[in-house]
């Protein structure tokens, strides 16, 4: 894919002139820097070679490098930690790589309002780590966030293991600072619980993938550390299905855990072969998750609901050998690249739905002759469906199934990407789901931002 | 004011032909409804009279109007119960007011997924009593809730009272059914908890008051029921300034009310006159609810928080008592209307600064020679300050006076509107909250939508 408006070869030196000019050795055109601003964690990488990766250090930096680009036309495609699942942030022939990940200082902590003022470049991990003393923590909780921005988990909208209980990102932040593609600085949104001033252009810039704008602050929504004894339990099921219904049936029965996490067979058998334990004992898995001053009731409750569908219950008798359950979990991605390159899908469904969504995966599974290893944040619908191949490409036969499952779960009323974004890997299925009215009407919301198409094109919004 | 896209007379007996081809006796042309839908409960009318009220029954009504519209050029004012306080459905000459009220029904309840899909004009309250049943209901508790529509909650992005313990509005919708200005239907956000594909256009129509697209339809996300006894306590200070330090001091404890009111000595005295009770102890009071499992631990703690900030705290015996101790909470506004006419604001604060904007508004008070006694959601630093005036239009002084309060809660890191809105009563300061680039920037948005400028023209972003 060529970026659609890539700088020629003139414009590329007069664009490399001015941005060293203005930015100095912050402009960055190593062969290893362009290299791995090519690619992020979905293993696609762009074609060709990027102009530069500028590595800004302040909202000024930020604001040059998008005058440059404005004036000369050059793509700017702006990038945290490169952790993305989607490719949002991948940067091909001719682009500018703003990287924000060295700003990463925290400017504000104010236990007493629930917020924080942030640069973007910081990581999730090292951010909660710092908030840890206040008594506070950001409750977005990807299952990167040790590798990840907090820039990046806003641009993507990202989710994790915690949301049905704890929320999104969408939910988790106040306002924004933002540098537009011609380099003028707004700030959107308020420090306040409440706040209906004009359009809610927050909400607008979370999960809009670097095409709008350049994050360059957030005043993030904190919630208190939650008190009690975090409790954990694992539920044995035949087969993935019935582990899926006793999930729906949790919620169903009005009940809230923290964190409720489904592996089906494969994935249980590679995590054990990975972590060297005897091989599991049923078809797929549920790890449970309670916390907060009732978390043993509701613990007790849940394993009451889980027996009741048919699953073999182990309560861990303390919270470091329930860290041991969920780490079997936690090792799904290593685990999953012992089997060989996979392609991690995110559709979510609505929870009653999620058994169902099983029945499908296996059928896509069946008709196109792909295994599918699939888990699952059980607690709020979202699945990660690993597509399973050879080689660095996916292939052809692999997107077909793809595109089965991505229009199955839309029949069931879910949608494409529950957390990690459109991208360039799913950008021809997006008209699919917005419907072709509003995919237009996007587009043009894209326009008005960003009038000449410099900022992240080819992304979201395929020609 | 006139409307900016007001049809003439010719256009104006146009329209009406069309409109009754279209609708039949839902067109309603009678002196009583025309009079009625230049109003809404702000005490501000617009002028002139109306072309109609179009009393919709379906989307497809909804569609018709809006297609008549866009090709004779009349204005369209969406309506709900035409509850609002800042004019932003009143409805003025040549307009046509779209009344979405009958459209009431509850579509679907599905307390699995916790989430329920509604037609616009079901109340808020009444949708409330029919989700009881299914242990859920929907968070978002404007102190209208028993007369205000579940679809002018969302255009105004509503608040309450429960708001910094369960969320507002924002938090609390999943997907829209929007007809556009053109008549098109379009489908934003998704079932599912999660969901990121493409822009989040479904936020961007919370709180979008009618300029963008006319919801028709929603799928809101529900909670459980919470469980165990709600506790109710009163705090009386000496002044209300040591009151709004006492309700910060709360949150910076740690501690999370489910309600906590703060009312001004005028607006005690006030509502302890209408509701014939004995003159109120102190010169300000907190109302305090808890509620959930640990609610009396909560409410205990709590207490002892407001004792050491100098309160006399009474706790309830009783959910009875408790409910008592709110009612006077829940009169203040017949008990402002004792006093004269009033303006009712609406500024938001962060939680710490809560004590400095009383400080302001009794500074505003003193320089301006006015009276605002001020009720505020002290739990989430929303203030509602009341200018009290003789006669039915805002004076000179007091908009001056209210220009001064507003500039200062912009100072304090506040808002302009807490849960109210814009409308017209406050599009003049949008800008000065916003800056005129992203004020220009959402009204170049507002452009994708409705380029022809038929949507509740002068609201919000006025000329």
């Amino acid at each position: 894919m060529t970026s659609p408006g890539g700088a020629d070869g003139a414009d590329s030196t007069e664009t490399l002139t001015r941005l060293r000019d203005a930015l100095g050795d912050r402009v960055d055109t190593s062969p290893d820097a362009l290299s791995a601003a090519r690619a992020d964690k979905s293993g696609h990488a762009a074609p060709g070679t990027p102009l530069a990766v500028v590595h800004a250090a302040s909202i000024a930096d930020v604001q040059a490098v998008l005058r440059i680009a404005t004036a000369t036309g050059a793509p700017v495609v702006p990038r945290g930690a490169g952790t993305g699942l989607a490719g949002g942030a991948n940067t091909g022939t001719g682009e500018i790589a703003l990287s924000l990940r060295g700003m990463n200082s925290i400017l504000e902590v104010r236990p007493d309002d629930l917020l924080a003022v942030v640069e973007p470049g910081i990581l999730n991990a090292d951010l909660n780590d710092a908030l840890h003393p206040y008594g506070v923590w950001w409750a977005p909780d990807p299952a990167s966030r040790a590798i990840s921005t907090v820039g990046g988990n806003i641009a993507t909208g990202a989710g994790g293991l915690l949301c049905a209980k704890y929320g999104v990102v969408r939910d988790a932040v106040l306002a924004l600072d933002v540098v537009l593609a011609d380099g003028r600085l707004i700030h959107t949104g308020h420090r306040s619980v409440k706040g209906v001033t004009g359009l809610d252009l927050t909400s607008l810039f979370i999960g809009s993938e670097g095409v709008l704008g350049v994050v360059v602050g957030a005043t993030l929504k904190l919630r208190r550390l939650v008190p009690g004894q975090v409790r954990t339990l694992a539920a044995v099921f035949p087969d993935v299905r019935a582990a899926a219904a006793a999930s729906a049936a949790v919620t169903a029965a009005g009940l809230q855990p923290s964190v409720m996490e489904l592996m089906d067979a494969t994935c249980l058998a590679a995590a054990h072969r990975l972590l060297q334990l005897d091989p599991p004992a049923g078809g797929a898995q549920l790890t449970v998750q309670t916390d907060g001053a009732t978390s043993a009731d509701e613990a007790t409750a849940i394993a009451q609901v889980l027996c009741d569908a048919g699953g073999t219950v182990e309560m861990s008798r303390d919270e470091a050998e329930g860290e041991r359950l969920l780490q079997i979990r936690r090792s799904m991605h290593p685990a999953m690249e012992t089997l060989g390159t996979t392609l991690i899908e995110d559709v979510s469904v609505p929870r009653s739905r999620l058994a169902e969504m099983f029945d499908e995966i296996a059928r896509v599974e069946r008709e196109h002759g792909v295994a599918i290893p699939t888990v699952a944040h059980a607690g709020d619908g979202n699945l990660h469906p690993n597509f399973i191949f050879d080689g660095p490409e996916v292939p052809q036969r692999i997107w077909a199934a793809a595109d089965d499952l991505f229009r199955a779960a839309l029949r069931l009323g879910g949608t494409l990407t529950g957390e990690h974004g459109i991208g360039v890997l799913k950008s021809r299925w997006l008209a699919a789901e917005l419907g072709d009215d509003q995919w237009e009407l996007q587009r043009r919301i894209k326009d008005v931002f960003d009038p000449q198409g410099i900022l992240n094109p080819g992304k979201v919004f395929a020609p």
